[in-house]
């Protein structure tokens, strides 16, 4: 601290944001020794704090040392290679960097007047991202589409709804409100966030039609049309269709093409979400899953998961920025301003709930361009490779049964014995500090998720989990 | 780039993290030379960039190189000490210090259990903002209400009005719907955010009464009051009201305690917005400001304007944490935890929209330990006394007159002679480069807003923007 001026003066700055890039160097490097889920109790944690802010300011040193001795210990190590639960949240130095750089200029990005190069990068970086995926064309900026970085899929997801809600009210429902009528589509194996959505819009989650799945937990295309067909005849307004490339319990992948000429046959709204699988699309021998996109009105997927980008950073794309545009603009006079006026530009205020947001883009563009095409395509392989031997073993030992295809990065599994077997391997596994793994029910079965895509995961890592599983399986 | 695994290695990550760090303290130092506004036309930004991602990975020097000779040309600069412009959005070094370790860590704080020091530390960290802004009790942890970190108060606004939703219909349009019946309040000076919530809820847009203000600004409780009635009598259901503490074109202050009563005795929720001038409490001497606080169901402010936080980083409290959760939690089973179900744990994926959520409260921990709770308030005193000098300085000008009062940090001013003149003044400061000033209307009349909060800004800056007003009065 300055004593003058109570700021960190550059120097100071110079100081401790070294000392602060060797701290976080060294995690890196020791973090595949530390316990990958955390033992503290509620209440550890905050028991070590001071219960009320200082009066003086204190030194940075001061500061990094409560980060190893109390913060530290209370982590569950998402960066830890040894990390297999949920789906992964990789990150990478470059966009770690990105996001300092974004931190400290610190500019607003809700309009393209109040910095336009924030605009502008991210435009262009969206563009990036939807050929790194191949996707359709339709949804570059060149066409009527176009992308946006939303914090989440939830984000994206809802804002999908709300530009549906609004399409299929002739833009009504925002002045007039909902009235009970509109009807929403998904599988039952959708991830939560668009039951919230559907909450959140007005809509009511008893007008959500949750479709069943075909054995292999993918949407089943007869039923949603069934089901749109019999909330046309009593009178409802079927508007908004989620399908999931990678659903968040097994991986399955909804069909797209067979649901989006559905939709549109019905004038439906289709938002495909392919948080976590939508990566693999970099691999051009995975792209066969995102057939049939080109009838989507919306897709998004999180870089922040599987991309070597840290949260948040969700990729959303539109084919027709109109309908989403006309839904989420409101211009107070305090924000006019003429390059808005003239139409030349985005303002991506408009493209989002929040009015602001921060430049984002910029550790989106400094992990693709330190990765490359090349070494982005080399990870993924290599994680897909990773599971896919993961799901061999499981195939081949006598104790254990896949639940669920295994398309990518995924493997669903539980202990022939039943639940209470499963159960107790998971408690092993997540018990021993030496790996975390995460579970799901399948068919009323209790299942246990192995997802392959941490940064650093090797194949040592992966063998070492399978050593563990078991070992716990061996004690049962 | 590691040329074996593509990823940037730990001593890369130290070589490049200094290089970068560097890069930000030189930008810092550098930032009050550089002209505040961009003067890049539409396009311009983009057409330096290639079209399509790189299919090696590139070198991170680069990137900074790019960064230098594109991208920052391409800024509008909100840390310069001459940026006076809509609301501040002013950083500091151990905020973005703060976000570097969150970026590098990136452990996901959804629930308690996916990494229970980012819980602890932010309900922590909420309580000693609590107790900085001297916030009435009911707000912390230890009561019945709460606070969280949210992206913006535009989502604050849009998670109390959810909550204000279902209490007041039982909590059934989550499941049933809206209806059409249910009405909101704000003055004619609220924040859009309020209006786009509104809409986004599935309320809509016309059952939003903007009530007029008097001729502070301020909302006028008698008309609140009758518009309730008014709505009550018509067979409506009045469920939201927001109060704004220091609203966007002038800072004005609606009447809190008044406003509570009203809302207390028609059982409508009152959320209060302070987004940007929150941040006063921190000095006693302007507390009267939330002066009827404890009437608020919820309440929000924004370090990242005016607290030295970078964005995002909105605290949103509410007096009872019980509708805000009820209304926002949905728990699929493979979030299925222990330490959720015995009630002893805080899963903040219930106090928000999105599911996921990084480790903002480090930024916020790291901040408020740097300055102390004295450091924050020698910054925030010399804030509002440079603009209480400016003030004096437009009260003493012959072609110019104050727009609105000035409680804090916020100057709102015209020329005598009228718009046309008032837009030239404004044209003169920003197209020199050298300050960078908005504009809102008050009246029908177009009003310069100068607003001082940024990190550097000394009274030699504030005296600058003072001559270059004055030299385009000058010139007209």
């Amino acid at each position: 601290m300055s004593s003058t001026s109570h700021h960190m003066t550059p120097d100071e700055f110079r100081r401790w944001g070294h000392e602060t890039v060797d701290w976080l160097a060294r995690y890196m490097e020791e973090v595949e020794g530390l316990p990958v889920v955390s033992a503290a109790a509620p209440g550890d944690v905050r028991a070590k704090l001071p219960s009320a802010p200082p009066e003086r300011g204190e030194p940075f040193s001061a500061v990094l040392r409560d980060l190893d001795e109390i913060i530290v210990p209370g982590l569950t190590h998402w960066q830890s290679p040894n990390f297999f639960g949920y789906f992964p949240a990789n990150t990478s130095g470059p966009a770690a960097l990105g996001e300092l750089l974004s931190a400290g200029m610190n500019v607003q990005g809700m309009l393209w007047a109040a910095s336009p190069a924030a605009t502008e990068l991210e435009t262009l970086v969206m563009d990036w991202v939807a050929q790194l995926l191949g996707l359709p064309d339709g949804f570059r900026s060149g066409s009527a589409g176009g992308g946006v970085i939303q914090d989440s899929a939830s984000s994206a997801a809802l804002c999908a709804l709300l530009s549906a809600r609004e399409r299929a009210t002739g833009y009504a429902a925002n002045h007039r409100g909902c009235d009970g009528t509109l009807t929403a589509y998904a599988s039952t194996q959708v991830h939560s966030s668009v039951e919230k959505a559907v909450r959140v819009a007005g809509l009511g989650s008893d007008q959500l039609r949750l479709i069943d799945v075909d054995y292999e937990y993918a949407l089943r295309p007869d039923l949603l049309e069934q089901a749109i067909r019999a909330d046309e005849d009593a009178g409802l307004r079927p508007c908004y269709a989620v399908a999931t490339v990678g659903t968040t319990s097994s991986n399955a992948v909804d069909p797209l093409r067979e649901i989006g000429e559905i939709c549109r046959r019905h004038g439906v709204w289709l938002h495909v979400d392919a948080a976590q699988a939508g990566t693999a699309a970099v691999c051009p021998e995975f792209r066969h899953l995102h057939d049939g996109l080109g009838l989507a009105d919306s897709f998004c997927f999180d870089p922040h998961k599987w991309m070597f980008t840290n949260f948040d950073c969700d990729c959303f794309f539109v084919a027709d920025r109109e309908p989403l545009i006309r839904t989420l603009s409101i211009l107070p006079e305090y924000l006019r301003n003429q390059a808005s006026e003239s139409g030349a530009v985005i303002d991506y205020r408009d493209w989002q709930i929040p009015l602001g947001r921060r430049f984002r883009a910029l550790k989106l563009w400094m992990m693709i361009r330190h990765y490359g095409v090349e070494g982005l395509q080399f990870h993924v392989r290599r994680h897909v490779a990773l599971a896919q031997r993961f799901a061999d073993w499981v195939r081949d030992d006598l104790d254990f049964v896949l639940a669920a295809p295994v398309p990518l990065n995924l493997v669903c599994f539980s202990h022939r014995a039943g639940d209470a077997a499963t159960q107790r391997v998971m408690d092993h596994v997540n018990g021993s500090g030496r790996a975390f793994i995460s579970h799901t029910r399948l068919s009323d079965r209790l299942v246990l998720r192995v997802c392959v895509g941490q940064s650093q995961t090797e194949e040592r890592h992966v063998k070492a989990l399978w050593d563990l599983i078991r070992e716990g399986a061996a004690s049962l």
